[in-house]
C-alpha cells in the first residue's frame, strides 16, 4: 500500500511555459482570460510571465502587458520568472511577485550550451542577485536542479549526482546566509521515469530528511503522470503542471516542445486518492476549456474530455 | 524503492480495441498492415479482430477478411475475440487464435444493461461453451472481472466486491473442472486509480498469492500509465496496451471512446526501469506511424513523438 501525502500543492505553468511553447500571436487579453479562469480553480500560485529576450522567445514580448492586465484576485499568487538580471530588474518594475531561488543545472554540457555558462559562472551569476532580493524583500526559500533525471548531451543522470548538485546549491546558500527550505527538481528533457525519481528522491532524503522537494515534470515520452504518481508516494509537496498539458502539441512552433504534465489530470489523480490540493475540478476542467478555445485546437489532457468520476456519483445520487 | 518484475507481457489491442473506437470505413488492407508492422516489434500477442454484430460494431464487418488477409509470422499469437456463442462459432472457423476464459462483470447493472444478462445468466452463458473449447483443445486459463474499479452505474466498486467476484470465478472454475492461472482487471470506464489498483490487487493477493494479475486500461482520465506503474508494483504480470494509444481520438465516431493506454510508451517505461517485454522500441514507434497513417491523424502516444532515450544515448555515444 502507499503512504500517500495528506496535500499537494499544484502550482500552475501553463500561462507561462505553456504559452511560452505556442506559435508567437496570442493575443494580450486571450492570455489575461486563461490567467484569470485559472484564478477561480482555487490554485494558489500562476506562473504568468516570463521576462526573457524577446528576439529569442517572441511569446513572451508581451509580458509587461499581460502582467499589467490582469485583475488579481486576493489570495491568489501570480509570479513572473527571469533568467538574468535584466529579466530580474524587468520583473520587479512589475506587479507580478518575484521569488527568489537558487538554480543550477544536473549537467554542466547542457547549462554551458543553453547559457553559455558553467556551472560555477551561474552560481556567481546570482550571488550579484541578492542585494536586489534584500533590497526587495524576496525570501530565496528554493534551490532548483535543472535537469535532475537526465540530458540530451550527457545522458543518463545519477543520483549521486543530483546529491552533489544540492550540496552545492546548500553550500552557496550557506555562504549567501539564506535558507533553503526545498529543492526543485525539473525535467524539460523527459528523462525522468518513476524509478529514476524514486532513486533521486530517495538519494536526497538519505542525506537531508527535512528538505522539501518539488517537481517539475514534462510527458515528453507519456509517463509523466506515472512519475507523479512515484514522487507522490516519495512525499513530494509540490508539483508544477500546466492547464489541459498546455505546451503540449506535436504541431507547435517550438520544435520538439511537449507540454507539462497536465493540471487538472493530476488534480483529479490527488482527487480520487484523497490527496488534498484545495482545487476544484470543475472550475479547472472550465479553464481547460478556455487554454482551448485560446489556442484554437484541442489539447492533450485528458480528464475534460472524460469528466470527472465526481459528476457521475452525482449524476448517480440524483 | 519499489519492487518490480523483472518481466511483463504487453499484449496489443490497437487492431481490435483501437479500431472498433474508430470511425468504420478503414480498408482491410490497411487492418493487415498494421497488424503485420505490429508483428515486426517482438510482440507475442496481438488482438486483431472482433466477431461482434455488424449492425452494432460495423467497424468489426470485415473481420473474417482481416483474419483471413494475416501473412502471419511464427511466435507470434494472433488472436480473435468474441462474446456470444455466435462469435465464437465464427472465430472458431477463422484462422486466428481462440482464447478460453471466465468472464464476470463488478458490476450487476452494467452487465443487465451492456449484455442484458444477470451475472448468474451471463456464467450460464458460459457454461453452454465448455463443450466447445474442449472440442477444440482451446484451454480456460484466465478468469475476467469486467470494470473492476467503478463503474458509470453503480459508481465506486470496492476492493471487498472484486473479491467476491474472483471468488465466482473460481467457483465456477472449480465446477467446469478447468484450472484459472490468473485473473485480468479491466476498465474499460476509466474508475481506475493507482491506489484503487494497489487496493484491488492487494485484497486479491491477500486470498490467493499465487493467482497472477493481468491489467486492462484505458486513459480516459489522464492517469493510465500511473495506474500501470501502480500495477507493476504489485507484480501484475501481463498488460493490454494499444499502438499509439490508437482508439483515444476525442473526435472519434463512437462517443467518449478512449483508447487502452499507449503500447510504446509502456514499453518505453519498462524498458528504462529495467523490466523486459521482450519488445523493439524503434520497431514499435514504426508500427506507431503506420497506425497514424491508417488513421490519417495523429494519436494520442508520446514516445513517437519524443523518440526514445536509447537513440538519444545512441547518438550521444557515436
Amino acid at each position: 500500500m502507499s503512504d500517500l501525502p495528506k496535500r499537494v500543492i499544484i502550482e500552475e505553468e501553463g500561462p507561462r511555459e505553456g504559452f511560452q511553447s505556442e506559435p508567437a500571436g496570442i493575443s494580450v487579453a486571450n492570455k489575461v482570460r486563461l490567467i484569470e479562469a485559472l484564478a477561480e480553480t482555487g490554485l494558489s500560485r500562476i506562473a504568468c510571465v516570463s521576462y526573457v529576450n524577446p528576439r529569442r522567445v517572441p511569446q513572451m514580448a508581451d509580458a509587461e502587458e499581460v502582467a499589467a492586465g490582469i485583475r488579481r484576485k486576493p489570495g491568489v499568487g501570480y509570479s513572473a520568472l527571469y533568467l538574468n538580471q535584466q529579466g530580474l530588474e524587468r520583473a520587479l518594475k512589475g506587479p507580478l511577485d518575484v521569488h527568489g531561488s537558487l538554480r543550477t543545472n544536473a549537467s554542466e554540457t547542457f547549462s554551458r550550451k543553453n547559457i553559455g555558462k558553467s556551472l560555477e559562472d551561474a552560481f556567481v551569476e546570482q550571488r550579484g542577485w541578492m542585494p536586489i532580493f534584500k533590497a526587495h524583500d524576496i525570501p530565496v526559500e528554493w534551490g532548483v536542479v535543472l535537469g535532475a533525471f537526465g540530458c540530451n548531451y550527457e545522458g543518463d543522470i545519477a543520483p549521486e549526482v543530483v546529491v552533489t548538485r544540492v550540496r552545492q546549491i546548500l553550500d552557496e546558500a550557506a555562504l549567501l546566509g539564506v535558507t533553503i527550505k526545498g529543492i526543485k527538481l525539473t525535467d524539460a528533457m523527459g528523462w525522468a521515469t518513476p524509478l529514476r525519481v524514486e532513486r533521486a528522491i530517495g538519494a536526497i532524503r538519505e542525506r537531508w530528511p527535512d528538505l522539501e522537494v518539488a517537481l517539475h515534470l514534462h510527458d515528453t515520452r507519456g509517463v509523466g503522470m506515472a512519475v507523479a504518481y512515484a514522487g507522490l508516494r516519495m512525499g513530494v509537496t509540490t508539483m508544477d503542471a500546466s492547464i489541459a498539458g498546455l505546451g503540449g502539441c506535436p504541431f507547435a512552433a517550438t520544435e520538439g516542445a511537449v507540454g507539462n504534465i497536465c493540471t487538472e489530470d493530476l488534480a483529479f489523480m490527488c482527487a480520487e486518492m484523497g490527496i488534498e490540493t484545495g482545487l476544484d475540478l470543475d472550475a479547472l476542467i472550465e479553464a481547460a476549456q478556455v487554454a482551448e478555445s485560446v489556442v484554437g485546437r484541442k489539447l492533450p489532457g485528458h480528464v475534460k474530455n472524460g469528466g470527472s468520476l465526481e459528476a457521475i456519483r452525482r449524476r448517480n445520487a440524483s
